[in-house]
């Protein structure tokens, strides 16, 4: 007997038939003895349709009401999948975040989890009931509803699974695993069986859809077994996501990540002087504003140049807080751009190999494509193009690096 | 500086216009210097949507799970009309029934409020703060999400009021008062500008759609002051629930109230023996079945009939239940009947006059229409009849006690 945490996206339960057929999955779990806890999102479509809602009345809602309001979403889910689930004949129960107790700060809209409260469940399980979970949101302290923000609900999957040390997280999805890149943008992408828990994250945080960053870092943290299935298909075993440890051979590169959400953002003839960088960054923080890539060049007549990238949709945001400290800094000019994409090679085999990044850089200069900000970690190279390129990079990178191929020992 | 509580309906806050002229309205009243409490209902169609979807995956939805649906009605209208409320600049906080801390019973999809606790509400109030609570939801003890039933949120205002004290209570509805009968169905009905707690309470628990019984219950037993208001009209004073010792001169008759959702079951030839009715209503009142009328008549060869009518919807289940326990109790047969209409007069001034069920009884037969039960109290005859006769038993009484006057001093 095992004890399973499953989580299935807004497509999954997209329509009563979809839940149905959830209910059905997870009766087969049950049959063969294992304990479940399932994680909902809220049906697809209906977030949306709640911001529109909220949109309407207040051009920026406000955050605790607009958490209010959102949260509802999976609350729908989880009471139908309940329902479904006693259908069947099993004994189910429905929890909202609050009442679990998942505890999380008071950052509304994008909310951390501090704390998961398991007894309820716990005995809920033992009695053998299905624990059906709404995902992406919480209470803080003070018994505010909160939301994690967007893709939250697989976080949720993974802390739930870490705070009862469940046997496997299986988050489900439309994608019958991790690919090598976007199938839509490079058709000879290859589904991957495994992939390490870092080269994950990088792909996770590079705009792969198919897992939420923090779900990763989670599940990593907490040594959770994470596995990509479809919801779709009866078979097929998904891509489990590795420790590094655990596996002999690591490709050189096991995918490419690509997203088009951000914007950014350069200031320009700062005085080059220690603390410069955290005297630009420090307002933007304060602001609630995450920044994902830096990059500061060598300056040049006592000056230099700071640019990083935001989320698209905090860009005019960022401007506004940027011209608001410019003078205080000494910046001479602020300009920004939001017709950008970022792409990435992701591999741990990167540490042990020379020459990665030349190869990158050759294969898009090869199809003309100018890059203008490079950022590299041990396991990754991500550049920033135009954002009409975007596609065009990411299947001449593929190419490059004989994606399509299956991995034999390379390391 | 008085402290209002406000109730709007699914229809007042059933778009996002009228969400806003719910807000402007709160903003007036905050303007004078009051202290607001508003309550809100789902938008007008949510819930019927809601147990739309619940019953496409369960013909009877699991109590519990319907619930945790239905409440998130209410919670997507409080948090818009806080928005609302912010955008005109005013502060506001929503709470949901377990925010608050509603306590109910157990009892799903028909709790009963047991405590509310105030403090917070108090302190956002003391803080200048709009208080926007989800009506017709609460929390039990073990935290499970509870509804109170149709109508619930009329309650929630009133226990709120009571709770806190309010100086006021205004249910806003879509009609601007209570009148001496619908005026769909006789157009001289005319509007009250009082009407005493009893004939509300009776008016209300005969299907005026105005107020729900329990909230008028509660008003009476904690004093609150009620008053039943338009939220479509600007002008106004509604009509307001007095204490009858407040008034002078009371109508014989305050007004006419009928449904037809209710069903009738006989249970035939039971053993005339004391202790019978209980026998018969214990199993009905297990399956947590409420009973309207009852009616026995004298009994003869040593056994008699027994009549009661439930809730229309709940016809089949009490059908059930009666052939249950039919040869326990040695009866003969149980028949049924859901064509049925309740037609009923009230009037506090009915107690110092005699006479008054004749001539109800003369105005029907001057119809032909046949009365199949009787049921009276101290302030109001009710008698059920075929449910085509409905309409037209109503516009006969209307007309035989000539409500369409204005009342002189009559006492």
């Amino acid at each position: 007997m095992a004890l399973i945490v499953q989580k299935y996206g807004g497509t999954s339960v997209g329509s009563i038939e979809r839940i149905r057929n959830v209910a059905e999955r997870v009766a087969k779990f049950k049959m063969l003895g294992h304990q479940v806890v399932v994680v909902v999102s809220a049906m697809s479509g209906e977030t949306n349709r709640l911001i529109s809602l909220a949109k309407e009345i207040q051009k920026e809602p406000d955050p605790r009401e607009l958490d209010v309001l959102l949260s509802t979403g999976e609350q729908v889910t989880i009471a139908l999948l309940a329902m479904a689930l006693k259908d069947l004949g099993l004994k189910a129960k429905s929890y909202t975040g609050a009442q679990v107790r998942i505890l999380t700060d008071d950052a509304h809209t994008k909310a951390r989890i501090l704390a998961i409260d398991e007894e309820n469940m716990r005995r809920d399980l033992d009695s053998g009931h299905v624990v059906v979970v709404a995902g992406f949101q919480g209470v803080d302290e003070k018994g505010n509803i909160t939301t994690l923000g967007r893709g939250g609900s697989d976080t949720t999957g993974v802390a739930l699974a870490a705070a009862l040390k469940a046997d496997e997280c299986q988050i489900y999805t439309d994608v019958d695993g991790v690919y090598t890149t976007d199938p839509r943008i490079v058709p000879e992408a290859r589904k991957l069986d495994t992939i390490t828990f870092e080269e994950m994250l990088e792909l996770a945080s590079l705009g792969s859809k198919v897992l939420q960053i923090r779900s990763v870092e989670f599940a990593g943290k907490y040594k959770v077994k994470l596995r990509v299935l479809s919801s779709f298909q009866e078979e097929g075993e998904g891509t489990l996501i590795t420790f590094e440890e655990d596996t002999m051979e690591q490709p050189i590169i096991s995918g490419i990540a690509f997203n088009r959400d951000e914007a950014k953002l350069t200031i320009l003839g700062v005085p080059d002087k220690p603390g410069v960088a955290g005297h630009i960054l420090a307002p933007i923080a304060d602001a609630n504003i995450d920044v994902d890539m830096i990059v500061q060049n060598v300056g040049h007549d006592g000056t230099t140049d700071f640019s990083f990238t935001v989320h698209r949709n905090e860009f005019k945001k960022a401007m506004e807080v940027l011209n608001g400290v410019k003078d205080e800094i000494g910046a001479r000019e602020v300009i920004g751009d939001d017709k950008i994409a970022k792409v990435s090679i992701v591999g741990v085999g990167m540490r042990t190999h020379a020459g990665i990044a030349s190869k990158m850089f050759k294969a898009l200069a090869a199809e003309n494509i100018n890059i203008q900000m490079i950022s590299t970690s041990e396991i990754k190279i991500s550049v920033v193009v135009e954002d009409k390129y975007m596609e065009l990079a990411v299947r001449a990178l593929h190419q490059a690096f004989e994606l399509e191929k299956e991995v034999s020992a390379k390391a």
